[in-house]
């Protein structure tokens, strides 16, 4: 039974109440359960002093791939069909269980140390990244994405052990992992398969997560071989009567974004995969407008090239703008949502997300004497418009702290780093 | 007379023979007198351990006004206009030489630790930061940025007191100053005063630095007032015939970018204060496609916000891509070369911005035994795609150390922040 609390700190809540107090926050057996202007009285467990540190909302990513991180840096600046062709998938075909533990295990250490307390991840080998998540200390959403484009045994494999995963690790690692189903995208998988992969998902009572509208030529191709646009083939094929999270949403249009809304899709909004992959800039704020639920996501480190939620938050915030020609496009206690309590609500964790009593103690504290959080005007522009992971000191995760002053608590960066070298080095020959 | 050499190190020189080596580099009266595979013999100075640690020359920011640093983040996602006369103005109005002072100071302190060693600076009180600079360590091309809506003798005191400034300043620091002149903008100055700002350029042989084609509002009135867009009105005026830097360029016709290209005008993309102010997003590709010098900056940290480059070079390259649905746009080599050489060459610095032997040893250290620079692929990638400000350990100017370990050596940065903090509280009342 573990109880701490902060002393003294400037508490970013993401309450709509009172968004930055300066206070205390108790916390025990893993969630919030004061917080507030008035000093605990008495034996309040472990102090942690809060001077000239924020303590806020630990950031959820709510699209990746995370052992693609062996790949970073590995062929970039290329037309997307040439990377994935000649880079990507020749290489993660070779990917065993020991290259998706490595290279997850470096994703989890980079996301952790900036800040990630939670994200989605769609692979393979799904067994080695629950692991990893258990091990780490990190929550997970975690999702084994099939591709379809196989010989029919083949398929049902897939499925089975998708099924199997999600069963197997639904409220493992003192309920931190959560599962869902995947079809990787509607390009890459036959209707008949979508359909029996829904049909799992309502019998297991999983949500879905799948790529969607990422590339005009996607959508296109889309229209040429189904006659439908990919938002109402996934609709006729029944994925939206699920509870759905789709990944990028870059190429929707009006009909489409209403429709997202009608079915309460969610959509995870990766802007700097999306920019460097040249797909394109999604219609967020229509999409807010409309009220459809939108989070954040990175997206592999392949393709974004690192795991800064800070960025994502940033990024978001300035395309809004910068591409409507609205400077008060997504303002910035919004732009932070997405990347907290919006993208929680994305993967239906109702008590992830904020710093209120009663939520799991998901929590980041920031080192705010850095230069560029001065003048201390506004603590919620500062985090989105100047911030960076880098300022990201200590992470709690369910109230177990597993990063203190820039260090994992519990798992070996520097053994995690060279493994994965290692990985990279057998996989490309290099 | 100093001397000091790199033990070991990569080497990023942005040189097109070797752009990346293992090796050592010695550096001698601030200039770098060798570099290459070869270990120094003899005595060559302080030695640097150059294990874990990346070397490449500092970047260059070509457009800023230091001192707004002091309104980081009052008034963030307004209307420009509202933006502009209800908060910066009003309260730019009442800047003392003091509060630029703190201000610019505040700024030098986060470029120098994030690796910035040279930057432009347009504003007012120019002599007090011209002093931050000469403290500092850091190398500055400086400014005094003139408005002219104002009575003819008014006009004249500030025309006359930006020529002393450049005069008095030219070349001063050990050379680290260098001097311009600045009429603020087409919309700012009428065009006789323009025109006298020209010749006075001519008269002290400095260049001409002014802001251009921000905004399609700026464009338009443009257009109503004087009968020609902002490219044709400032040739006409003779801004052209002398070297000429204008910042942002957002809003340009194919024709424009030609008179650009012909006249040699050097332009500085601020991506990050595009967006964020919704001006929209720079031609960039075409730009460079005509042959037009084109470097990047932050524009003051009022409205970006913060002085971070390797966020600009990113969003450089990012924006290219994203916006012209082509991912081989600005590849990451050519994305750094406009923030580190191509800056220089932009403020006619021949011998700053490459790690070759006679160039002056403005260098930077990057920690890159961090989890985002791995794996160790393409060190390029991984600085201009993955990294940021935050992995500078260690900054030299003209030779000397100005930061060590992410500590600034020559300015006292807990006081500045202080300072900083009560010049903004004595201005806004907060």
């Amino acid at each position: 039974m573990s109880r701490w609390w902060i002393d003294n700190g400037l508490l970013l809540t993401m309450s709509d109440a009172a968004p930055v107090i300066r206070g205390y926050m108790c916390v025990e057996n893993g969630r919030i359960t004061y917080i507030g202007q008035d000093r605990p009285q008495g034996d309040a467990g472990e102090r942690v002093d809060g001077r000239g540190k924020l303590y806020m909302p630990g950031l959820v990513n709510t699209h990746n791939h995370a052992a693609m991180s062996l790949l970073r840096g590995f062929g970039d600046d290329l037309a997307l069909q040439v990377w994935l062709e000649t880079k990507m998938w020749p290489n993660e075909a070779k990917f065993t269980d020991e290259d998706v533990r490595w290279g997850t295990l470096l994703s989890i250490v980079e996301m952790l140390k900036s800040g990630t307390t939670c994200f989605v991840d769609m692979y393979d080998h799904m067994d080695e990244v629950a692991q990893a998540v258990a091990e780490s200390g990190i929550r997970g959403c975690l999702t084994r994405g099939v591709i379809g484009l196989c010989p029919p045994d083949v398929q049902t494999a897939k499925l089975e052990e998708a099924i199997r995963f999600a069963r197997t690790w639904q409220g493992a690692a003192d309920g931190r992992i959560t599962t869902m189903l995947s079809p990787h995208s509607p390009y890459t998988c036959p209707p008949d398969y979508i359909e029996r992969i829904v049909e799992a998902a309502h019998d297991l009572d999983v949500p879905l997560h799948t790529h969607m509208s990422e590339t005009r030529r996607e959508v296109e191709q889309n229209v040429e071989q189904y006659g439908l646009r990919p938002p109402a083939h996934l609709a006729k094929l029944g994925v939206f009567s699920r509870p759905c999270l789709v990944a990028h949403g870059v190429h929707l249009t009006d009909e489409e974004i209403e429709l997202l809304a009608e079915h309460r899709v969610h959509v995870s909004h990766n802007p700097g995969s999306n920019l460097k992959l040249a797909s394109g800039i999604a219609r967020v704020p229509d999409l807010l407008r409309a009220g459809v639920r939108v989070s954040l996501g990175t997206d592999s480190s392949a393709s974004n090239n690192n795991l800064d939620m800070f960025e994502e938050i940033r990024l978001a915030a300035l395309l809004a703008k910068g591409s409507s020609f609205d400077p008060t496009a997504l303002p910035a206690a919004q732009a932070l949502k997405l990347g907290t309590v919006e993208g929680a609500r994305s993967i239906w964790l109702n008590d992830v997300g904020t710093l209120e009593v009663g939520m799991q103690a998901d929590v980041i504290s920031i080192d705010v004497e850095q230069p560029h959080y001065y003048p201390q005007t506004d603590y919620i522009s500062h985090i989105v418009y100047a911030g960076s992971g880098a300022d990201v000191r200590d992470v709690w995760v369910q109230g177990r702290q597993v990063v203190r002053n820039r260090e994992c608590l519990l798992v070996d960066e520097e053994k995690i780093r060279r493994e994965a070298q290692a990985c990279y080095q057998r996989l490309t020959g290099n």
